[in-house]
């Protein structure tokens, strides 16, 4: 069985490994408060171009939403976000845990609209009867969306600018940020995030480490006591420089944008094999992750050899199904996967 | 400067290490479902000797006792904690983020004792007024205790048995567990845990882990659902993988108890030093945390060599600080301390 | 100005001041351990034909609808309601706040469907990853809904039966219920609700009350520990005979019925002059609240005259508004309004 | 039996009542937007002699101490209040259960002090790990306490001076607030109040409404979005003219304030008794709670006539009682109380 059914199938690129083994004596002092997460933060604004960003190292991305997120919103306020966001999906109601509904808007590919954010803020603030309703507090999106796609940058502009107007805080989660930055039609860069994000992450766990998220706060505002909130929300590790030489790793000699491309490159052969032979897909991503829709005999062809996710049943006779790229995938197991694709 | 201020100063035991790098390239399903969970599991409950345990791995100690004290209270029930407790005093508010008060009890050395809890569930029982109070609804120890301290079987079982009347769920905290375990006096086994306790957890990153907590829950009642929790609270690594090999590193030759009695070895040749010399002790410490107090000069003498935490002024001239042994502490470097100590 | 715009303009039908100021200076205990209290509880024991319920009275809509959800779910679980229930929109996401995530399944009307909580249930438990997200806990509905539509004998008997085999309480917020039991078609009786729910409430806020709500728990499993959950929310009122004697004196004679018959019998006159005048309705409603679809010009007629509401833009020439009636509409006041649609 | 259990026994003062019938049929707005609302609003700001306030009308006291603290701490803060406070005791977790810890500090009457403040604040600061503990994010003080003792004017501008300069709001629970106003040795006002503290509210339930608390921010910063707390803790009464219009009547002529007198007058000849005949009292009580130490058989004596709280044991032969005066207390109840004491 080769396995396309997730990017977090295997452990972490070897050099953050022997990082780990150099270092493994060092005594350092805990908390993220150490040589390596402050090498680490380093890096991280050098790469976004800005000197002035709270840099944050995170365990995973459900307690990196959540801890920004009861951080930012006052007790009567919500979070704006896709109706198909992480948040509002796949977090077993982490952000209603911590008191705040997730206001979802509708989407069909994962992304929405400055216009979209407008009217929910809009629609509020005109009712006669606001004060009986969830205030819109910020604005959560994903980069690249659960579905593989991706913001560019004109968009991007137009949410922050609206929100902005607004005066709602804008996150971006960045959970497979690497695979995002390296995708083909991509105009936004790490520089492009820390101006039009109030406060967005950079997704370790699916591109590369063993674990780990950079929460990068750009807005002096949200800055203030944000330790106190990671370790009330349980992610302040205590070698927290396991977090630190990561990233560190990552971003020294831009290793984290090499893997970022190693799977972008693996994903586009899997898309364009999928198109030679006609499938259509769910979504157009021109990320790593891939949702073509298969024909039932298709469907149990792949299925014999491949692992994937089931991802919707289109018809009686058609489902749409995820392959994922990452940072480990194989270039011979993509090379198979195409020619069986082929001989459909 | 040699380091004695924490047991999480290193990263973690060589052989986790090689069993990382051994293991990297497997693929295995994500958020602990994988097969050296599993082993890991299998490996506990035999440590344990009882196969009705339900094992799951948390990636640290706050996130532990926020994900278990949080499923296992209903909304109007509170913890009943030592007044020094982790979760009373060092997790930002955690448990009462959740909604819950922790009900601290007096407690000089970090321990409590049945009779404290017997006489909280009466008082509130006894109060016509019980149901404008908080609802004791369960019970929290540390062992060791934060002071070093541990509870004898006879105290345990005196402890359980009232929780048993009252109905208190009994939850120990072993963010330390592999160094009580080992302490000279310990008349406490893992099945003696395993029968007095509903829920306990196995400390791994203080005693030779990378990071991570293994949770065993004894208690037929609380295993419902459990993985939900862990999942809102932000506790289910993708790579769950991690925890497993690591729990299972630790816990297939034993060296999880060896770790321990490295370090309470190295901890004895301290405490024995500075009794030699004539110091007291804040705590009557036999784990790996000790805590002599020391004269102005005995502390300055000693701060410019080696890092150790302030723990208690007490008189003006005094000063108690800890001293921590570990899986990582050299034997040279205890060596060198124990002559500095001699030679005051 | 004759007001239509809710049913909560006037203060209380005169039997409540009546017995306000006849009690005054009695001398009672506090927190709803008084004889009214009691009484009322044993006049809405008759009521529903069962003398095997927990009746408590709480203060208002929002506090019952938070109160009993709280008390029911476990932390990672949520309650379905249609999207357009009032715990999803009108109360500042109270029951978020507690933690619980409301799961809104599309509603037209504000009615939702056996099958679809049916739907709902299997979807969760067919994912795979189901523990990734939030688990249906609990129901909740309506009677009559937020639109006025009401649930018939036979719809509230499947969704009670699906609810049953799913093993999720069902809660029905009876703000309104007067006006439900006195509906045309109406076939529910109270000792229906008593059967066919787990728990519910008797609105008394908007059926001739100055405030106050009885919450009827059915389901013995549910009772437990009630009265710590009002406190805690901030729902058990010090002087609490005067919801006692306040529902005694609804419940003693019938009063709260007639109430809703009244306010029907109200509401049918302004129904049936809007319709004989040929306009629509955005809602079919048969119950206090009337939804008629008003051209721009038969708008600005009556507002000149009457409030009411403005609910809906139907497009740019007609706007859906309501009009209520209460037990406190004065029938002078629809015969006149009546007069004015009949001469649009 | 004649009642001194508490001060909530009745219902309210008679010009209470007779607003509440003759304003019945008036038609006004909800969610206390009505002019009785705002007339009531323009008496307190009146009676505080300061026209920049945000008045707020509330059910009960635990909803006011709820929504006021819940809207002004962040999530990682808590709220320091004293041992005895209402809000650490009485209040069934409502504080926690929004998140927050109640920062006890030792009182043996009630009280708490400018210097007890600043040390918490100090030690919170100084300590390294400070992140890891609860911020101290405001000041809760009962005044008067629920131990009947109430601060001078010296004592209240002490820990307003303290709270200003470490940035805490300080928030005054005002729910017997009348007795404090008129007990002898008062010299504090409502315009000092509205001066000394961030918010604080004027108690009615205890003091000659049937319920009822004024809610009254004084710093700016505390003022926004207020109303969507209130709805959100189920404190926004759809008639919002039944708080409106009590707090109309007790503050129009001075009603709140003679009504204080009244109890006090009657407080002090119980007090006046007991000191006679050589009682002592638990808390030295200048309010309408007295607190007089019995022995056995005056305890006896005295439970065979009247009503009243046992509040604490002494030793074998003493116990603490609790006299409560209101309002409603009947001059001559008090007078054979006193004859009875005095032949005890």
């Amino acid at each position: 069985m080769i396995r396309f059914e997730s990017d977090y199938t295997e452990g972490a690129h070897e050099k953050i490994l022997e990082q780990l083994v150099k270092t493994n004596y060092e005594q350092t002092p805990g908390y993220g408060q150490d040589v390596h997460c402050e090498q680490a933060r380093q890096y991280i604004k050098k790469a976004c171009a800005n000197d002035n960003l709270a840099v944050h190292f995170l365990v995973g991305g459900t307690q990196a939403n959540t801890t920004v997120i009861a951080s930012v919103l006052r007790p009567h306020q919500g979070v704006i976000s896709a109706s198909t966001g992480h948040i509002n999906v796949h977090e077993t109601g982490a952000i209603e845990a911590t008191g705040h509904k997730v206001i979802a808007v509708a989407s069909e590919d994962g992304k929405i609209t400055a216009s979209q954010v407008k009217n929910v803020y809009d629609a509020h603030w005109a009712d006669p009867d606001h004060e009986h309703m969830v205030q819109p507090g910020m604005v959560y999106i994903s980069h690249p969306t659960e579905n593989g796609t991706i913001y560019s940058k004109k968009e991007l502009q137009e949410i922050s600018a609206v929100c902005q107007d607004c005066g709602l805080p804008l996150f971006l989660d960045g959970a497979r940020l690497g695979y995002g930055l390296a995708a083909p039609g991509n105009d936004l860069g790490l520089p492009d995030l820390a101006r039009l994000c109030d406060v967005f992450y950079i997704g370790g766990t699916k591109v590369g480490a063993l674990f780990g998220e950079a929460v990068v706060i750009c807005n002096d505002n949200l800055k203030k006591d944000f330790r106190y909130h990671i370790k009330q929300h349980g992610g302040m590790l205590a070698k927290g420089r396991l977090l630190g030489l990561q990233f560190e790793t990552l971003f020294k000699d831009g290793l984290y944008f090499e893997m970022g491309e190693h799977a972008i490159r693996l994903a586009m052969l899997i898309r364009d094999a999928f198109t030679r032979k006609g499938f259509n897909f769910l979504y157009d991503s021109p990320t790593n992750q891939q949702f073509p829709i298969l024909p039932r005999s298709a469907l149990e062809k792949l299925s014999a050899k491949y692992s994937f996710s089931t991802w919707a049943r289109i018809d009686d006779e058609h489902t749409a199904v995820r392959f994922c790229t990452s940072w480990a995938t194989q270039e011979d197991a993509v090379k198979t996967l195409v020619e069986d694709i082929m001989s459909l």
